[in-house]
C-alpha cells in the first residue's frame, strides 16, 4: 500500500501504536507540541518542515518571506500549547548550485521573524540534496504546567472560537499563483503570523479547555480536535470569521491563527477581557456536543461541505495540495 | 555566487554572523549541540538530517537501517557535549507513493535505536515531497552544567584520542557501492553505534579537556577543533587506529566515535579507568600544540593528506558525497 492511501491521520496513529515508550508523563505524538515535564514547568517541541514544491515554489515565495513563515509556523504550534517560544534550530538541505544570496535571504527571513517574536536561533544542520530545497525548523518553548493547553480537552457545552479571520491564505494562494502578487491577501498566505502573544494569554485561562492551531483547515482540524476529545461540533457557517465564501473558508490551510474552546459560562467576561488586551474580536462561531463528529449549519439547515482540506499525502489537485 | 564554492563551514560562519542575538548563556551555532540552561544541567539540542541521493541510496539501505542510523547520528552528537540523550522528534517528508511498508521499517529501525539507548521519540512531522525522501532527527539531551565538554576547550599539551577504530565506513561504503552487502564493513556503514556510554562517562572526567564527534572524518573534524580551540594538532599515522591505510582513514566520515584530547598527565589514569569501564582500549594518537593547523607525521617525516573528507556542498566526486 502507497502512503498515500493511508492518509496522514491514520499514518501518525500507526506510529503512535508502534511506539510503546513514552513515559506516561511525557505527552507525545499527536497534539501540536511535544511536551516534557520540567519542575514547574513543561518544555514544548515542535518541527514542521517546508518541501519545495510541495509547501513552497521556489519563485512564488521570496526567501526572507521562506525563512520568516517556516519559523511562525513553528512558532504557532507553541503558541497552541498556551507556550512561550523559546528558541528554534534550523536544517536546511539544498542542491549545491542554490545561490549564496537565496540561502543568507533565508537565513535573514528566519532572523526578523525571531527578532519580532524574541526568540533565538541556537543551532542547526546544513547539508546537500538533489533537485529540491527542504527547510526544517524545530522549536522550543515552555509554558508553566497548570496553563498547557491541550486538543484532547474539549467538554460539551464549550463555545468553539478563532482568533483571527479565516479564508484569506486561501485567497492569498490563488492571487500569488495568477502572479498577482500585490494583492494584500497574497502577504497573508506568505508571512502567516502566529499568534504567541494570544496563545500565551489564552493558556493562563481557566475558562479555555481546549487548544490548538489552524494548520491544515478548520474542517480537518476542528475534527482531529472532536477525534481527541471524543466530541462534536456543529458550527454556524454565517458565523465563520471571513471575506470569502464560508464553505470555502472552512478548508484553508495555513491560517495559524487560534482554534479554542471556551466555558460557556466564562465566555463573555474572557470575550471581553481578549478584546480590551488584544483589542480586536475573539470570534465565536459554534457549540461542542455530547457525540462525534462535525455538523454545519446554515440558517437551520445542515450543509455538507466536500472538501477537506489541506491533505499532505493524498491524491488530488497538485496545485491545492501546495497550499 | 553558487553555496558550493562557499563551504560549509564559511556558510555557518556567515549564518552565525547574520545572528546576533543569542544571549551570552546559550552557546550558539558551531558545537556539536545547542546548550540551553536549565538550572544545575544543560539542555543539549542537536538536529541532523539524511537527504535520499546524498546521504542515502534507498536501494542501498534498508528502511529499519536507515531509522537507526538517523537516531545514531544525532544521539552521536548529545555523547560529544559529554551529554546523556533522552528524547527525539522525527521529520519525514516523501513522495506520495512511497510504500507504507518502507515507512513503518524506517519507524521501526527509529524504535530500535530507542530502546536500545533508553530515549522516546515524542513527537515529529509527516509531510509530502516531489521526488526524494528527506529524513530529519531532532534530539534533546541533558548534562550537569560541570560535565558539559566543549570543542572549543582543547589546550597545549593535550593527548589526542579516538574512542573507537577509524575507516570501517569507508570500506562499508565500498563494498556496499560494489553491492558486497555481506562484507562486516557494511554493517558498520549503515547501522553505526553512537558512543553514548563512552561520551557519557568521558563528560564525567575533568582530565577531558575537549570533545566532539566523528561525522566528517578526522582531517575536517580534528582541524575545527583545532580552529576552535585555537590550536595546532600534530597526529602520528602510524597511531590512527584502524583496519585500512592511515591515510584513508583519516578521511572516512561517518564514523560516529568520540574524537576528544585529554591532559596529558592524567592521561595513563584516564585511559586505565577508561579501559576497565569499556573493556576496550581508548586510542591516543598526537598532540596539541600551540600554533594552528593539523601536521600529519609517519617515521619523523610529515606527510601531506590531500583530500579534506565529507564536504555537503563542494564539487567533486558525486559517490564521494553520499559517504
Amino acid at each position: 500500500m502507497k502512503i498515500n492511501q493511508i492518509g496522514e491521520d491514520n499514518f501518525i496513529q500507526q506510529i503512535k501504536a508502534q511506539i510503546s515508550l513514552s513515559p506516561s508523563n511525557v505527552v507525545g505524538i499527536g497534539d501540536d507540541c511535544a511536551v516534557i515535564p520540567f519542575g514547574s514547568h513543561y518544555l514544548l517541541l515542535t518541527t514542521d518542515s517546508l518541501v519545495e514544491g510541495v509547501h513552497f515554489i521556489k519563485d512564488k515565495i521570496s526567501p526572507v518571506d521562506l525563512g520568516y513563515k517556516a519559523v511562525m509556523v513553528n512558532l504557532s504550534d507553541i503558541a497552541a500549547m498556551g507556550g512561550t517560544p523559546l528558541y528554534i534550530l534550523m536544517s536546511i538541505a539544498m542542491p549545491k548550485d542554490t545561490e549564496e544570496s537565496w540561502v543568507m535571504d533565508y537565513v535573514k527571513g528566519i532572523q526578523e521573524a525571531c527578532k519580532e517574536v524574541n526568540v533565538y536561533l541556537i543551532g542547526g544542520d546544513t547539508t546537500g540534496s538533489k533537485g529540491s530545497i527542504f527547510v526544517n525548523i524545530t522549536a522550543v518553548g515552555e509554558v508553566l504546567s497548570d496553563n498547557i493547553k491541550f486538543r484532547s480537552t474539549a467538554k460539551p457545552g464549550d463555545i468553539i472560537c478563532l482568533t483571527d479571520i479565516i479564508g484569506d491564505s486561501l485567497t492569498g494562494y490563488h492571487y500569488m499563483m495568477k502572479g498577482e502578487s500585490n494583492h494584500p491577501a497574497v502577504q497573508k498566505h506568505l508571512r502567516p503570523k502566529a499568534n504567541y502573544r494570544e496563545g500565551e494569554w489564552l493558556g493562563k485561562q481557566k475558562a479555555v479547555h481546549a487548544m490548538m492551531d489552524l494548520s491544515d483547515g478548520l474542517v480537518q482540524d476542528l475534527t482531529r480536535m472532536m477525534v481527541a476529545s471524543g466530541c462534536k461540533a456543529e458550527v454556524n457557517l454565517e458565523q465563520i470569521p471571513t471575506h470569502i465564501e464560508s464553505e470555502d473558508a472552512v478548508i484553508s490551510g495555513e491560517e495559524y491563527c487560534l482554534l479554542l474552546t471556551v466555558d460557556s459560562r466564562e465566555f463573555e467576561r474572557l470575550r471581553n477581557d481578549y478584546e480590551k488586551v488584544f483589542k480586536r474580536p475573539l470570534y465565536s462561531m459554534g457549540v461542542v456536543q455530547k457525540g462525534s463528529g462535525l455538523r454545519f449549519i446554515k440558517g437551520n439547515q445542515e450543509v455538507q461541505i466536500k472538501s477537506k482540506g489541506y491533505l499532505h499525502f493524498e491524491n488530488g489537485n497538485e496545485n491545492e495540495k501546495t497550499i
